[in-house]
């Protein structure tokens, strides 16, 4: 009897994984990862070179998008079964060998797995191993502390309605943005209005070779990369009470 | 000429110390970290057995503080002193080898290396290795996802004025609160008010030995770890949403 581990990869560069993620990534025989139609995949392409040449991969490609709007039932339903689908396929191949899932980042911190993860409760041995998060690849990109002493840090989806954008930009010190693409209009206009724009950070493919940093009021309006993060640094509510804890 | 490398530890257990850092820590002659006096320190603690025998270590010891209040001119002072000091002795260090700092979790959220980073600049070259966050590597001991889809997630200090914490839990999906200790009734009565007291965890020493996952209403009130995080889980607003990015 086998186990489902889910390793998390962190946000991007392979130095950057965990010592225990990567012992488990490179002794893997079948190893399954998420990724949309017709690319590569995220994370599989973090993991390049470190494969054993006898694994098993399982390519776990969502259901074509393209003529259903993602808020349609019809497309929940198509979301429901493939994980339903990938569920039952994981439990089954976990009943003779270990199984390897690769997640950006961190698994439980806006992670695809939960999907799974929460379908897989009594059906097999699960274990998660944490990972540096995107968002800590990132901020760290930008060679600044992205909090200090007392700030607050929130973080949102670009996907929130721009009014709920607002109020939770105009009531924290340091800010992170995920999900970005085709919203990152919404959330520029978000932090123009939230009076935050000046300070806010683009930050694409953060820790990977072709990272990209930018002051978000530099890039091209019309420039909306799949794979970002927006920041806004907090500058320290009371920073000398740090060692007071 | 040498670096400054800070290094980060990631929550406690070394199995999840990224393998960039390992291989630093590992290989370092010099290596320092903050510690309260009398104490091992934490991020000491985490590297035990890693060192190599011929390293020489600086303890970097906070002044004093029985006698002068946290938020004091005086204390802050003293803090101010203890920074520039180790400020000037890590970059005399530098000029003939490779030192490494070592930060529990990631050096640039909440970490004291701060301070020093900004006093090192244009005298020092300084590089930062990131690492998991305390709070990731808590949320994956308690066994669920900490965000969903939509979620939005506010990181707290315990050491902001009540008011503050309520307004903040009040409107946040997913919440986690930092620099519990002495702090943690006041903790515990903003939870209360904003209603989200029964949903919330407290995880100690998260992925240490002695770990210990508790719901919160049922932790003693006289019971106020020195190291832990409170954490609040968010239920996934429109988790459909997940591949739409
Ligand atoms: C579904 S979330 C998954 C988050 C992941 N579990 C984590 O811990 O970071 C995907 C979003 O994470 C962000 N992201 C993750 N890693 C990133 C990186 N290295 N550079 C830029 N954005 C990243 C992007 O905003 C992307 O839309
Ligand atoms: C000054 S902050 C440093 C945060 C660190 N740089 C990080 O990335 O997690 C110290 C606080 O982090 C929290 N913390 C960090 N690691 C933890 C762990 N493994 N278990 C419980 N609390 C932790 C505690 O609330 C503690 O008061």
């Amino acid at each position: 009897m086998g186990r489902i581990i889910c390793t998390g990869l962190g946000p991007g560069d392979p130095d950057l994984i965990s010592v225990r993620s990567d012992r488990l990534i490179r002794a893997a025989t079948h190893v399954a990862y998420f990724r949309k139609l017709g690319r590569a995949g995220q994370a599989r392409r973090i993991v390049t070179g470190m494969l054993r040449s006898d694994v098993t991969e399982y390519p776990m490609e969502y259901p074509v998008t393209t003529e259903l709007p993602f808020d349609s039932p019809e497309y929940r339903d198509a979301l429901a079964r493939f994980y339903d689908d990938w569920a039952a396929r994981l439990a089954d191949l976990s009943r003779t060998a270990d199984v390897v899932v690769l997640c950006e980042g961190d698994p439980f911190f806006y992670g695809s797995f939960m999907h799974l993860h929460s379908r897989l409760q009594g059906r097999a041995e699960v274990e998660i191993v944490p990972g540096i998060t995107g968002m800590t690849g990132c901020w760290n990109a930008t060679g600044q502390p992205i909090t200090w002493g007392d700030d607050v840090l929130t973080v949102l989806m670009a996907t929130l309605p721009e009014a709920d954008l607002v109020s939770h930009m105009q009531r924290s010190d340091a800010l992170v943005i995920m999900k970005t693409g085709r919203n990152l209009p919404r959330v520029r206009r978000a932090l123009q209005a939230a009076g935050r724009l000046q300070d806010a950070w683009l930050v694409e493919r953060g820790t990977m070779p072709d990272q990209r940093v930018a002051r978000l009021a530099d890039v091209d309006p019309a420039d909306c990369p799949y794979f970002a993060i927006v920041l806004v640094h907090g500058h320290g509510r009371r920073p000398e009470l740090e060692a007071a804890e």
